[in-house]
Formats: C-alpha cells, sequence, structure tokens
C-alpha cells in the first residue's frame, strides 16, 4: 500500500499527520505551499478540486476531510478509534463538533473573505473569533473527564489537541480551560505527535 | 434498546430520521420548537448544552452530531455504511463535507448572527450564501457519477438529499446540477424518506 499525504504546517493536516505516525503506517509527505497559494493552482486541485488540505492518497484513490481520513486509518491499523459503537460515537461526534463547529469558529479569523466580500464583514467576523472559539474551549473543558475524550487514547484526542493549538492565538485564555491545555500538552508530549510539530513547526 | 431522536422540522435531524426510518429501528421522536427557540432553553439543553439537533439519546446516552450519528445507527443495524475501508471513507467523506463546509454555507443564510454581531456583516454574509452554496452544489455534481453517492445506498445519500433540499431556498439553480436534483428526488421518492417528510412539512 503506498499512502501519500498532501498537507500544510499547523493547519488541520497535523493531526492525520500525526495519526499515521502514532499507528505506523508507512506514508510520504506532499507539502502544499500555502504563502504561494499552492491550494488554489492546477496542480493541487487535480488532486483535490476542493483546494483544501488534508488529502491522503491511498494507492491512487484520492480520500479528504480529515474525520474521514482519521476513520479510514483507523480501520486500517485497528488504533484510535473503539471498537464500541456508543464509545466509537462520541469519537465521531468529537471529531464532527471540532470539524463543523470550532474549525468554522476559527477559519472566520484569517478566512472571513469565504463567507463575505465585504471587508468590513470580514473584520466583524475576525472580532467575534474569540468569544466563539472560547465558548468552544468551555464546552470542550466541561466534556473532559480524564486524561483522553473517551476512555482510550483516541482520533479525537489527536483532533482536539490540533484544533486547541490555535486557541491562543485566536484569544482563549487557556488558564480558564486548565483540563484542556493540560489535555493539549499530554498529546503534544507523545513521541510520534512531538516528531510531527517538529516537523510543522521546524523544531 | 430505547432511543429518542430530538429534532426540529427540516433542519438536518432529518437525515437522522430517515435514517432511523430506513433501518427499521424503533424509537421515539422529541420535537424540539425553534419558533420559540427551545433548543437554548434549559430542558433542551439538559439533553445538548451546545443548543443544535439532532441528538440522539440510547438508552440514556445522548449522541450528538449529524455524522456521528449517521455511523452509529449504521453499526447498530448493519446497513447504510459500506463494510469496504476505502469506500466508507467516500461515505464519510461526503457527509463531513456536507457537514462543515456546505451545511456552514447555508447557515450563513439566517444564522450569520453566530459568526458577527454587526447586522451589516450579517448582511453581507447572506448576500454570498448562493454563491457558495452553487460552488457547493457544483462540486458535488461532478462527483455523482451513478445512482448514490457509492455503488450502494448508504448514509451519505440521507446527508446530501437533505442539504440539497435546501440549494432551492439558497438560490441554487437546480437545472444546472441536473445529477443533484435526479439524486434529490430518488431519495424523497423512497418509501421511508417519503415519510419523513410528510412528518417534517405537513404532508
Amino acid at each position: 500500500m503506498t499512502l501519500t499525504l498532501h498537507l500544510a504546517p499547523g493547519t488541520i493536516s497535523m493531526c492525520v499527520h500525526a495519526a499515521l505516525e502514532e499507528t505506523g503506517l508507512p506514508y510520504e509527505l506532499a507539502w502544499v505551499d500555502f504563502k504561494t497559494s499552492a491550494q488554489r493552482q492546477a496542480p493541487y486541485l487535480a488532486v483535490n478540486p476542493k483546494g483544501r488540505v488534508p488529502s491522503l492518497v491511498v494507492d491512487g484513490t484520492v480520500l479528504t476531510e480529515a474525520p474521514a481520513l482519521m476513520d479510514w486509518i483507523a480501520a486500517a491499523t485497528g488504533h484510535l478509534m473503539p471498537d464500541d459503537p456508543l464509545t466509537a460515537a462520541r469519537v465521531r461526534e468529537t471529531m464532527c463538533y471540532l470539524s463543523s463547529t470550532a474549525h468554522v469558529a476559527h477559519a472566520h479569523k484569517f478566512r472571513a473573505q469565504r463567507w463575505a466580500d465585504d471587508p468590513a464583514a470580514q473584520a466583524a467576523m475576525a472580532a467575534k473569533v474569540a468569544k466563539n472559539m472560547t465558548e468552544c474551549a468551555y464546552y470542550l473543558e466541561q466534556r473532559l473527564t480524564g486524561n483522553w475524550v473517551v476512555d482510550d487514547f483516541s482520533a479525537a484526542d489527536l483532533y482536539l489537541w490540533n484544533v486547541t493549538r490555535w486557541m491562543p492565538g485566536d484569544g482563549v485564555e487557556m488558564a480558564d480551560v486548565p483540563k484542556l491545555a493540560a489535555h493539549h500538552d499530554r498529546v503534544a508530549a507523545r513521541p510520534a505527535v512531538a516528531r510531527v510539530i517538529e516537523l510543522h513547526t521546524g523544531g
């Protein structure tokens, strides 16, 4: 099996990268240069016409959407997704919330042009990001009752770590969400995750 | 097993309702009255502190986020999710895209206050909904190559039908996306789905 992950530093592709690294699947990386808007140019659009990362190419088949990639990696390896359907639903619920609510809230800071053309409207959206991300952080804080999202380490922990990384920059006071902050540090300290962080941040 | 689906007419909870009806699971309905903002009042917030629908209560355990509920229903019944991991990834990819991109684009019409407090900014967001939903429709149109999202009818078809229902109201010219329009009608004609439509629209 040949796997290629198309990704960009610091984006939501980090958690998929970390899942590959955690599970020991062999893979290659294809970095997409956001500085030159490569995600919106023909070579990458031929991979993913949505112009977003991550994309995971599995033996020539392109898969997209981070929660779906996490599930595929889990199915391919038998790791990161619990067997019990109710517990698996909690893992997927967390990833879906992070994807469709928290990530979307975050995106209104630097990607507000997606949803309105008027610069004043974009500024108004950016102005509300801290409030919305803080609401997300409070919700996630009250859901965390142990070391991980569910009893065992799972794909949801990697996804949560990825989104939590953005929170200080989005104006969330991490001191107000101590369980979430500790969860972030716990995931970041895992050797596989630390290797991924180094590649995305230059050490 | 006791199942209660908390839902509101015409919302994304429709596809979860349709999945329950398609698979033959016994369930009860708990309608949430959006006209009185019941989704933001204490009785419902005790079920789902996010104040959104759907929520599915499984023997007292509350599960949320529509794509996760679809996956749970599939696991509980052996229907609506293919066994092959790559094909299942395509089903989940479609649901995640619909949830985090298309549904979010749609929500900027009537829920723009989530992302900016300024009424002028909200109006600017609403003004871009037709363009964004049309982009989503074109992407989905080029993905459809057969009767269903993947070879067999799946959870992704119900999710896609639910979001496509919103498109005419969002300004999408359905004549420009004939495969998507035909897919919508094909799903809507299924007896289980027709029963759900009748309950949500009053016939």
